[in-house]
């Protein structure tokens, strides 16, 4: 399709939807181009609505990036609001649309068709459900209602329901405008996507910025009041007050109108694509949030519903569906959001990830610093790496801090686009400046210290390991390094004290017969006790990975 | 050597020094270390002086990274500082050391040895050099000197002779302490490793923020007051006065005791190494500025003196020296600085260099923003793209801006270490959300909009091109699309003027025998009129890269 008279219809005008038109027209001058969304508005930023509601973004008009108008006069793409597309018929090659204004059915034939329906959010149907002022944030209407609310005043109380992303950003949002807010989480942990270690790293932060967290339960029902608002949620274990609830356990493709058509789902329950982003239906395409991914580490189908993937994958489709010829092969599962000051983000797998995908795995928690340390502003960030002890392959990483995280999390993700070793990550050549970076760049040094785990160097255990040891009773040493006065200011329960310095002089008073597991503030001098305690003849040593700067279980005085 | 009484010396005490000794220690407990260095301090912060002169830190002492006593307690490490080897006898492997405090010589035996000698500051015997406030910036004593006159405030003009990254940090650091500033450049050029296009854009921010610029012009002689300070600069062309001269034209590398011992050096004139860094000679190493990398793009010998460089070479050395194995394969060049608040980077080859080193190439300029345009703080970063014709390969990045820029280069930087095509780099699944990114990182649109002309989709050409033909008269159209506000608050002289609405329908107002090249703001209309054009039936039409925002040649209103 490369000439007058074609038409590419497009079903969807957010982020997938409305860069595929535009990039047919850059494709073709001739092609004729309609987009159907049945939302208000198109081509919004979903991701900037949390800040609009936390006053961060101040005007809704910001959030909206573009008006039909401008890519009918720029474009000559007609973009028709509130028009639901009902059904597709693949054999005549016909989208049936109501419109939502005047209810009227219309039929549109399309030489090529590019699905861009997005995700929905999902709704559980709990008792009292439908009370007001009970929430999901999905569109530009859900950002306007929540925020009037909150601008009214009224809401003193909000309980978040999923500690995925969008649930973090909104519990800081709401906490930024005053509001009192409760995460209820219903899994053991927050954001279920990282390991529980990390995860218990930002859950503290929360803690400390006032949101209360509560995991290892979920919302049962709701109670409202005479005039339907909602005043309460109940979880299986307490009743929390709530003028406002969040609903934020999850998004689902919206496939229903691909599915009647014959289109294919995957395993994910989005619509399967190839690399060139074509359904199983001829001059079918499907990108954005509706439709499924390759992860680039298991090469299993995935489900990767982002703003950045949606704007590829529509890209790629506009060149195909206009005779061209691009491929998009897959994500890697990249996220990242900044949650009262503090930088959280992954790529590829974390440990639990990689253990269940098959793969016997190595990881260490390494703290560094964001930048050289006598540089003003320098901070810190605590970084995971998960790798393939078979392969010496990176699987993924997760980062964690308030110091610079993107470009760390960017650059492993650009790595393990090329299936990088970790021994290859810690050999690149990284800028280097005070202001940037440390000589040796964060990325490097965790690379190097995950690098010595894997060639039998050093040997670590992770602070979740050490706990879950020595709740089940193990009979080790734990020995804190520091100095006196780190000592004095906080140390693990039932550690034993001998600064390194004197390690090697007081190693004696050890129990030889004991496994020991060293800790310092970070972790390097601690490894450092461990091979002056190997040098002294002691066997069963390792440092505890991270030490205090990675411990989440409390300290004592 | 992997025991009990083994003596490893190591020549040179700052970056790769030190992480040599240090890792070292980490390999063996058994090994005797020990460091000469002729100077004073060890292990400082050399790229963080200019930041002690400017007050932006505040301590000397943080420059200080750690004292000899430390080594001693906590490594076991023997630094001797103001020892300088003055020889090494490689067949008896022995090193002679000259202690400046006694004048005495001692002979040390090594059973390895690592030279990190480091490099020192070219110095031009012209006449005048010997007077006082000339200074070079090399040493801790050199940033001491040159801050307590500063502090004197004796100091109200400075020279600073050569533009590189030592000569413009000088030049913002002594700005910010109040000291007229006038940076001299011996080529057509400032920031020689740089393509002039990108080069201009941070001379005329230098040129805003106060700093005379002189290009094309180098010192001839120093002219001096009886009390033999320095009181003015001649160049070719002017007398500049100066109260204090900084001299940063360049380093080479120190390998004097090297070349006295046998060992081999390169066409850099740095000592050859291979990758275990190993030099010609058994048992001795050679790291940091002192000795030669490999370019990991031309394959060839390169010389770039760099902290981060040195430590990763430092880090293997030591591994193999205690009979481990390690490589170190190269180096792409990256380096990043900050001048008055504009970032400045580079990795891999620049247009020059690459079309020097015999490559087909393809580039292109693309402004773009550091994050999502809606979000507050969004910034913008400039960024130019030099690709091989031939394979579609990235061989360069070089991006200026006040937004961030680092993580750019250093995803770049990973993706040209892994031979990524520019395709790959468009595909990359970097971290979104507003506080970091666009939805389409600025990479990714670079590389699309590379990939775009390397497909031959669209045609541009750079500003410097287009300054190049207009200034030898060539017979073309230069037309600004952008609307009428734009084009009256500054436009390049003897543009034509029609706003992209209006493009299709007044496009027979122009000449179809002459070449048209469109330019707007940044270079994304400019891109579309061209196809506008195209579709009329025009065929020699071009865009100009990045547009007004890289032009560096004036505009009028």
């Amino acid at each position: 399709m490369s000439n007058t008279s074609k038409h590419l219809i497009i079903i969807g005008g957010v982020a997938a939807g409305m860069k595929a038109a535009a990039k047919a027209r850059r494709e073709s001058q001739y092609v004729k181009i309609t987009v159907f969304t049945d939302e208000e508005h198109i081509s919004y930023a979903g991701c900037g609505m949390p800040y609009f509601i936390g006053d961060v973004i101040k005007e809704k008009k910001k959030l909206i990036i573009r008006e039909p108008a401008y890519f009918k006069a720029m474009h000559n793409i007609d973009v028709l609001t509130l028009h639901r597309a009902t059904a597709i018929n693949a054999r005549l090659k016909q989208v049936v649309v109501k419109n939502l204004k005047t209810g009227q059915d219309l039929t549109f034939s399309y030489d090529k068709l590019i699905i861009a329906t997005g995700a929905l959010p999902i709704v559980p149907p709990l008792p009292g459900i439908s009370l007001d002022n009970i929430f999901t944030l999905r569109t530009v209407a859900d950002a306007v209602q929540i925020k009037s609310l909150v601008d009214s005043g009224k809401v003193k109380n909000a309980v978040v329901a999923g500690s995925g992303f969008i649930g973090l950003e909104m519990a800081e949002n709401l906490s930024l405008r005053g509001v009192k807010v409760v995460l209820v989480e219903l899994l053991g942990q927050i954001l279920p996507p990282f390991d529980e270690d990390m995860a218990r790293l930002v859950q503290s932060h929360l803690t400390e910025k006032g949101v209360e967290v509560i995991t290892s339960d979920g919302v049962k029902d709701f109670e409202g009041n005479r005039e339907n608002y909602v005043t309460g949620v109940n979880t299986g274990k307490r009743r929390l007050p709530a003028d406002m609830v969040i609903l934020s356990v999850g998004i689902s493709p919206n496939t229903g109108i691909a599915i009647d058509a014959g289109i294919k789902v995957g395993a994910t329950r989005a619509i399967t694509v190839n690399e060139r982003m074509e359904t199983n239906v001829p001059d079918i395409y499907a990108v954005g949030d509706c439709a499924e991914n390759t992860h680039l580490i298991t090469g299993k189908p995935a489900w990767v519903a982002l703003g950045s993937t949606a704007a590829k994958m529509g890209r790629v489709a506009a060149i195909n569906a206009l005779g061209g010829n691009d491929t998009f092969n897959g994500v890697l599962g990249t996220v990242i959001m900044k949650v009262f000051g503090l930088n959280v983000a992954k790529t590829g797998l974390c440990e639990r990830e990689a253990i269940k995908a098959g793969y016997t795995v190595e990881s260490a928690i390494i703290p560094a610093s964001d930048k050289s340390h006598y540089y003003p502003g320098c901070k810190d960030i605590i970084i995971k790496l998960v790798a393939d002890v078979n392969t010496k392959k990176l699987l993924g990483a997760q980062i964690v801090g308030e110091g610079v995280i993107d470009k760390r999390i960017d650059v492993i993700a650009t790595a393990l686009s090329f299936g990088a070793t970790v021994d290859q990550i810690s050999k690149l050549d990284l800028a280097y400046a005070p202001p940037y970076a440390m000589a040796m760049d964060a990325i490097i040094v965790a690379a190097n210290v995950l690098n010595n785990k894997l060639l039998g160097r050093t040997e670590g255990i992770l602070p979740q390991k050490v706990i879950e040891r020595r709740n089940r009773g193990d009979n080790f040493i734990l020995l804190d390094i520091r100095t006196e006065m780190e000592f004095k200011s906080g140390h693990i329960k039932g550690s034993l004290h001998i600064p390194l310095d004197a390690l090697a002089a007081r190693a004696n008073e050890l129990d030889r017969t004991r496994e020991i597991i060293t800790y310092c503030r970070a972790g390097l001098r601690a490894s450092h006790a461990c091979r002056i305690l190997k040098s002294a003849g002691f066997e069963k040593v390792k440092y505890m990975d991270g030490s205090i700067m990675a411990w989440t279980y409390g300290l004592e005085k």
